[in-house]
């Protein structure tokens, strides 16, 4: 009944012995959440969201961080350090509290959603506002772990993968229940036909392609997944090549123009079938509305990335109906409030008369936009939240 | 393996029918996360957080909220209504949002947190941002009732009362598997000595004291906690007596004047041999930073009433060495990004350059309020976190 965090519960799939002093906090076990409107949106496919942002600090990094965290303790280490652009200070300064060792996070300062950078200050990190890009903070995060006092906690730590590919034994585990009917046990795993998910720093594509084919490995299931990976097209490096110098896009989780794990998320892509493409921030903002106020579900605009991308490649027919299609919602909404004020409008103030709140209502009925109407009016091509 | 959402998990001890409508987006089934620092802190008491801001909005409302959505569906309301100081306004929009009819919340806008506002706008709901106290937003959300239109899903609704009672269930079991081992199955529920829990409206201690009761009489369990309430001194009507015309504390999910349920939180401290106090804003932000700092959990304001309310009553010896507590901590911290940033510090920004950072992370260090020294130093006598 109780859920042991990740470690616990997949320990025979991780580096971890009885000994091992495992620090978490519940993180895992996240809902597999099936869509209410996408699957019809996107031509009669079956879509998930796998909702990560219902992790102890909001985002699917906890997976990893308990069990590199959990590894650092265990190494000895005076102190863990990041770079990151926001998710990853979070994640660490939670973990680096729960353990009682030290935590620095070193974030760019132009690219830090508000409700990330006070989890890590708050956490107790020593936060570092740094004047440079992601790759700035991952090159002096670098020096410093030279330097002996830290151990990083950035993606290069391969715990941090091995943390991360917990999410797809749970996919299948989830996606089973589903296919079985709920009073049925046991319960058989099965397979998504497709992952689509975020990519940035291309970590966790990675992640979920292991940990699907070590469960497959194992005998628990006996296919794989495609891997649909989308970046944002002003920071899309794994599309176009290279490094993006300066990228630019609204989903700062997802703002990376120098891939860490540029080749395991190509791998991932190619090796199963997949593919890796681009979203407009356009489509990813409405993307977001639409699972807000369509699904119920607020995530983060770069989590919105994997269904925005679902719906581009349904237009151009690459699904065939009653295929079934698994998102991963990578962080919460609650990470970045300033980008939802900006895709909402709230109205002048009403006075507290019941007469006014009842003419308030019937007007925004009348506008159509509000009760009754199906709340917001998300489509590919609007770009703010018709409300007023 | 998958969590179908509390009303299909606990479907016996709530009024549904298998033609029922089940509205759900994966709630309940929060962690229940042992104390590191806080049970020594209290003088070694053994203390559990269950951490309702892992709920899909971020609160312990998804637990009524589903059922009461479930039903107005199931009912065919037009539309549902409430009135909110932000967090039923949050849950009733996603879960509106999520089974397709209208939804209307009513704030009174000086008492809103920023994440939840942001939370009803994208979700889609009317939002009013009405000038007013959560008591004229109640009275002009019943008028509306009376018009026929909108179903009330505020927590006079009943439905939410029996939806939130699920926690205690919870409870009993996670703190089950803790007493048996992780391999031991299959696992016997157990009762805490203590249930702490912050009170505003009074409907949550009232919930938790009912499933408790309802899981005893159901035979799972033999005994009952004595339940511990805490309101801000601030807006404490249950204490004082009366109404609180103008109540006041920074814990804003708790700043209701004239509770709801005013009978059935007084009810169940008085019946379970337990009671109901004050602590002041000081006690709640300083618990509040221990939590995040010390334990790895980020809480909003309001929910740090419940670890406070402990603080204060180990200090005047009411609990044995050994005991247990599970302390209720009802909100997510991300709610509330405001009040995190103005009980931190963030350093002036710092060149792009590793001997810089070097410098800053050195000076934080012999200044004893960062990496390696725990980080920040939580106190009942400190007002703002020493980061600077």
């Amino acid at each position: 009944m109780s859920w042991p965090g990740v470690i616990e519960r997949y320990r025979s799939f991780l580096p971890v012995t009885p000994g091992t002093p495992v620090i978490s906090l519940g993180e895992g076990n996240t809902p597999l959440i099936p869509a209410r409107r996408a699957g019809e949106r996107a031509g009669g496919i079956r879509i998930f969201f796998k909702y990560e942002g219902m992790n102890p600090t909001g985002s699917f990094k906890d997976r990893g961080m308990t069990l590199a965290v959990t590894k650092a303790l265990e190494a000895g280490a005076q102190a863990i350090v990041c770079a990151s652009t926001g998710n990853t200070a979070a994640s660490a300064a939670a973990f680096g509290a729960r353990s009682g060792i030290g935590c620095a996070v070193i974030l760019p300062k132009d690219s830090i959603a508000l409700g990330k950078l006070v989890q890590a200050l708050l956490y107790g990190a020593d936060v570092v506002a740094l004047e440079g890009s992601f790759d700035d903070a991952f090159r002096i995060m670098r020096r410093l772990v030279e330097g002996g006092r830290y151990i990083s906690v950035n993606s290069i730590n391969p715990y941090r993968i091995e943390g991360q590919k917990t999410a797809a034994f749970e996919v299948c585990e989830q996606l089973g229940t589903f296919a079985a009917g709920r009073d049925e046990a046991p319960v058989v795993p099965a397979v998504p036909d497709y992952l689509a998910i975020p990519v940035g720093n291309g970590g966790n594509i990675t992640a979920y392609w292991k940990g699907f084919r070590e469960y497959r490995d194992s005998g628990f299931v006996s296919s794989l997944p495609a891997m649909l990976g989308f970046q944002a097209a002003g920071s899309a490096p794994l599309v176009h090549g290279g490094v993006i110098a300066h990228p630019q896009t609204v989903a700062t989780a997802i703002k990376i123009g120098d891939p860490a794990y540029r080749l395991g998320a190509l791998d991932a892509a190619a090796d199963s079938g997949g593919l890796i493409d681009v979203v407009s921030d356009e489509e990813i903002l409405s993307a977001y509305r639409f699972l807000a106020a369509e699904e119920g579900i607020f995530a983060e605009p770069a989590s919105a990335a994997s269904i925005a991308g679902v719906f581009k490649l349904a237009q151009d027919g690459y699904f065939r109906v009653g295929e079934t299609v698994v998102c991963v919602l990578t962080g919460h909404g609650l990470k970045d409030p300033d980008q939802a004020f900006r895709q909402s409008t709230l109205g002048d103030p009403v006075a507290a008369e019941y007469e006014a709140v009842e003419a308030f209502l019937t007007a925004r009925r009348e506008a159509g936009s509000g009760t009754g109407a199906g709340a917001v009016t998300a489509s590919a091509t609007a770009t703010t939240a018709t409300k007023t």
